[in-house]
């Protein structure tokens, strides 16, 4: 890696990109792999108008499959990871000063309803109760985002869609989605893989070996299995994509699983053991 | 729905069309079916300047009715989703900054109180205290809306009227409307439509057979009757239409009920199960 | 009505009128009915520059009896709606910039004092720390407004008076005013006026019968007294006017009993049916 | 008081004064009656630069006594109420913007260390931890004022004083004075003062006569016992000289303490009763 | 002191003095009475750049100590009193607007990084997390100061150091200093000094006679061990002082004792009483 | 140390020095001596765009491990200690008035994110939720900033890598990192190292003989066994290095270990006994 590096001055060179966020089409086929007919229904639901609720266990590939949805009908996804310091301005835009007084600037939702993008509103829960009621008049026949600040209303382009994703599990009683919101989309349960076609994503995504992705997914599928035994959640497919990359990069299979997955999972020693009692059962 | 795809050129190009809020008039005759002698109600409150509040659970037509009436009555309609984060400010008016000083620009609330038009504050009960402090001059016998950072006052257009709603099932000790605000009000209560009107409604807005929206019409009472049994709330006459317009799409029956009902309606197993076996009686 | 629908360019020219705050003058006489001595009382105190405070019941007349005070004492009224977000800074003033800098624009309480205007706060108990600390000096023997931000003292006009208001009923152990507050005024006690006198300011508001009036009177009468019964609080006059408008519009008397009082007073069901048996047992 | 009002232009003619904070001078001698030492207590405080704090009862006199002794030493007085809602910003100076930029204001408590003010923070208790903090390093042998908007270090005028005044029996747990600010002040405690002192300061301040003075000092003491029987706080002198000047206006005397003193003491029925009894058995 | 007074024009005449906060220099030797070897450990602290800590009661000369390092050492003291609403851009600079567009002014901690001045944080747990996490980069063996706002990193001069202050008695289980920051300090405790040495500081201090500053510190000796009988806190060396200054002012010694202490430490009677008869014990 | 002091005039000369925050490069090789495979594991990690966890106690070294791997790998080092005050602008830019109007600047993230630095937030659970979730596209496949206030997405340049530490002591049900932000990364656990590796690394960083290294070494080994009996925190390998300083600076032993460790450890009289004792059994 040492040999990897170059001058300082090259290093210094900025290496980054940036489009504006209406224009990130997603160019090139996203791998992914349906397991149900999520296809047939997403698609049903765009032609209707429809919005779209996805619930599934972290890093299951929701947001995956909404780009691979995005990129099947050819429009810009404008992605959004909702949290409570998130203001409706954030969102609709603000006005800023300029040498000729105000200018007002467009937030990602005004630009995803105006070019007529798929709007990815990721673990809606976690947003302030300004930014869930906002999506009230989008989602019932008006399609309109009233922007109270310039005092205007948008009736969204034709090929405007609206979908939301959130994890059941962390649902608690305070943070809840309202019955006012949440039927007014049409929902989608999600889940991990079935451990055949998981292995087949592992393969794909680390480059490791057949036989290593299948002894990871098998990992996947028994350390899912210890959720009733005190762990929180289990190991996102993610993780295990991970453990694979770290094994292309040399390290021992049992330790590439102990800092991808065991470590990762929780921080009790009992825990922990656990975990790794059914790393060594796989990887001996 | 690939087909539909235009060039990448054509697809960027904007569709979208905008209004200003008060602007928004109800051009062509909003589908409406009336229940009771709510239009009777409404047109007298109109005429006499008495404020309206309307009482009803979620997607049961309130907003509908609203629009049905601005477009009786000709006048323009602007609605305000209220929320705890809606300041007094987002609702009259704000300075702006501009090449000559501030300038100041009305807020929703303003506008409509000076075009003469049917202000609709949806769930009020969301809103905070400024928000409903507010209203108060404007609903007794002044009509007025003062406004504190220009210092003036406005004298509403004798054609405004101001027009609430909130869902009692939602209402907690912490969020009750105030009797000092309340008893500015008429109030009228609305429920579900009953069956036969229901399956009308849900044909025509989702283009299914009419058959179909019998089944679907039917489906939604006894939903509705599983609220005694742990559902929090029944299914709105909106994912009656969701359901159906999946069906036009070719999703059969079942799994459109699921993914427009059953799945939006709770994240529990238990409960999915019911309402699974309340679809499954009726769409065999 | 849809005659009276002008055509659609008439329709949007505004209709409104605006005043500066400090301008409104009640100019013709309110019409206020007497119960006791108020009037003398109150002028007793503007005479002696006493602070007045006002307690009394939603509806029964508080903001009128002010409203009229000033039309005699031929004084500007300036309202103010306490709120827990209004700050120091929306009632005595701030900063606006400008071409040429900043410039200060008055709060509604700096124009009250300066002009000598009834100032009417509503509602005190719900204003926070800095709003009612900030009449403390206004309510003693100094009458000064100190304006923080511009540096500066302000000493009352000589015919300025404030006067405050608040409901009894509401009070808890949080929201209670503090005897530091309260000991700067005298203090009258407002109820509902007797049916006798209720009856006249129904008709003389409502334009119904004498008789429709008599029985909504007594119809007021009987619903406070259900208080006792679990209701929060009795219908105020201003519901009891809504019902005898109605009625003139012809609702017929129940429906516009149930929908002025019955729905407006409670949403619980067992406690409208006994709001409706008071209705029942007097519009047979 | 009809024949008084002006003609309408005259009355709107502004009859208010304006003075800069620091320019507050008490011009004539205040009337204040002295109870025990307090006098010498407090020039000699003066003399040695020792803040100092008054602890007593709503409305016996402490703003009065402060006002006296500015009068005296011939400093101009800055009143201060403090409350949460004051920030640092409000008390030090802030920057304003101007055509040429930024341009700094002085606060009133900065205005009051440069002129070499008495300055009188009431209700200390009510501040927030910022302001408190803010005196810390005025109250020590180094009497500076650091204002950390601008960089600098203000070293206090040889005769600032800070005095500071709270009501103990308002103190909770919650909201009370840290040791490290309290042992910056000497402390004088002060109550109401004994019934022919508070004759002689009602008789005066109301204009009553004699004997209605003395009437009221006694009901002020009966009425402080009834403290031991649930009523929160006494009668200040303050309502006491209210009730004089209503009976000066011709109100009869019982009517003038049940406005003045009964029913602003409480809003408890009970209470009220309790109190009326007192104010019977003087004014019969 | 009447005599004292000038005319009213002098008087008015500003007579304090600024320094910006970097150049506050103490220029002459401060008066401290070191009581082990203090000097030494800060000396050696200062020398090996360690960041230093010291614990200890109210007024017990903490500051004083710094204040004694700083011109033995010869470096300017900048000293922020910490609370909650102190905001990391108090302390490290902001923009402000200029004709020019915005000028970053540095703040009193950058300032201090700069000029290699000795820096003393005032009651540290008070401080907000964000104020609290600053100082970390500071006292490790990087010593910079990262301003995010300019997107830069200060390395300190060689001469700074952190200095922080607070009270163990005051600590409670939510405002503790978490030992991420803790370890990044040594801690030196201090406690009230002996009666001989605070018999010396208060004659010293006070200007009173020996006799009285003897008695004065075997009452504070002895009102401190009423802290086991009730008493929050004991008298401070400060108390004392100002007990001695005012006896000196001619105020009878019981008097000056029961301003400057007895009313100070409590308001409550009894414990007023046990400090009144340790009082009467010393001072017959 | 009073002769190092140098004139007035010399001293005030700034000494400081100042970086842009992205060019903050490790010149010269930090010491670090590695305990386990953590050099293998992070060059992995960051060949396979791996982002990495750092899990361990206060003081254990983790800082100085993300900075020697800065240094091997020849990458900027950006650090972010994470508060609950941080906001998402701080992080990521924002717009400044200027005299054309405004400008945006870059925050420390965009700017790592730009120049491909090494990131390092440090006590990640400290920080905000809009912090936490801005990490969320910079962690998955898409490596994109997306920067809501410019409208703009940057994808990462290649060389970036994301690096978080927290300490699992500090955890607690309110802060802790959720799964959805956790299950991004592989998480490597740190612990304080073996006793003769810190015998090496307090002699090599303090200065002191090697003997009393070998007794720092082992007085913190037996104080972190204090933690099963009360002590909240063992000593950092910083305070061993602290308390060798000061011997070298000529403090005794006991004095220095008393000051660095003892007090700093706690302010509980008992616990400070126990290390005391442990203290002496080691320096006798």
């Amino acid at each position: 890696m040492v040999e990897a590096v170059e001058s300082e001055q090259e290093q210094n060179e900025p290496q980054y990109k940036e489009y504006a966020i209406e224009e990130f089409l997603v160019r090139s086929e996203p791998y992914y792999r349906p397991v149900s007919d999520e296809l047939e229904l997403f698609t049903a639901a765009y032609n209707q108008h429809i919005p779209v609720l996805l619930k599934g266990p972290t890093g299951c590939g929701k947001t995956r499959f909404v780009e691979y949805m995005a990129w099947k009908l050819g429009r810009p996804m404008v992605t959004i990871a909702c949290h409570e310091d998130l203001t409706a301005s954030d969102l609709v835009g603000r006005y800023l000063l300029d040498s000729d007084g105000t200018r007002w600037i467009d937030g990602p939702m005004t630009r995803a309803v105006k070019t007529g993008a798929i709007l990815y509103l990721d673990e809606i829960v976690e947003a302030r109760k300004d930014t869930t009621v906002l999506i009230h008049p989008l989602t019932d026949h008006r399609r309109i985002l009233p922007v109270e600040k310039t005092g205007q209303i948008i009736e969204a382009d034709d090929r405007f869609l609206l979908c939301i994703s959130y994890n059941p599990h962390y649902q608690s009683a305070l943070k809840d989605l309202k019955h006012s919101t949440r039927q007014r989309f049409i929902s989608v349960e999600f889940d991990y893989p079935p451990a055949d076609i998981e292995a087949e994503i592992v393969q794909k995504e680390s480059g490791c070996t057949e036989e290593q992705a299948s002894a990871l997914a098998k990992l996947g599928e028994k350390v899912r299995n210890l959720r009733d035994h005190g762990l929180a959640e289990g190991a996102s497919t993610r993780l295990l994509i991970y453990a694979g990359r770290l094994m292309r990069e040399g390290i021992p299979a049992r330790r590439a699983c102990q800092v991808a997955i065991v470590w990762t999972l929780t921080d009790e020693a009992e825990l922990q053991r656990s975990v790794e009692e059914v790393v060594s059962s796989i990887f001996e």
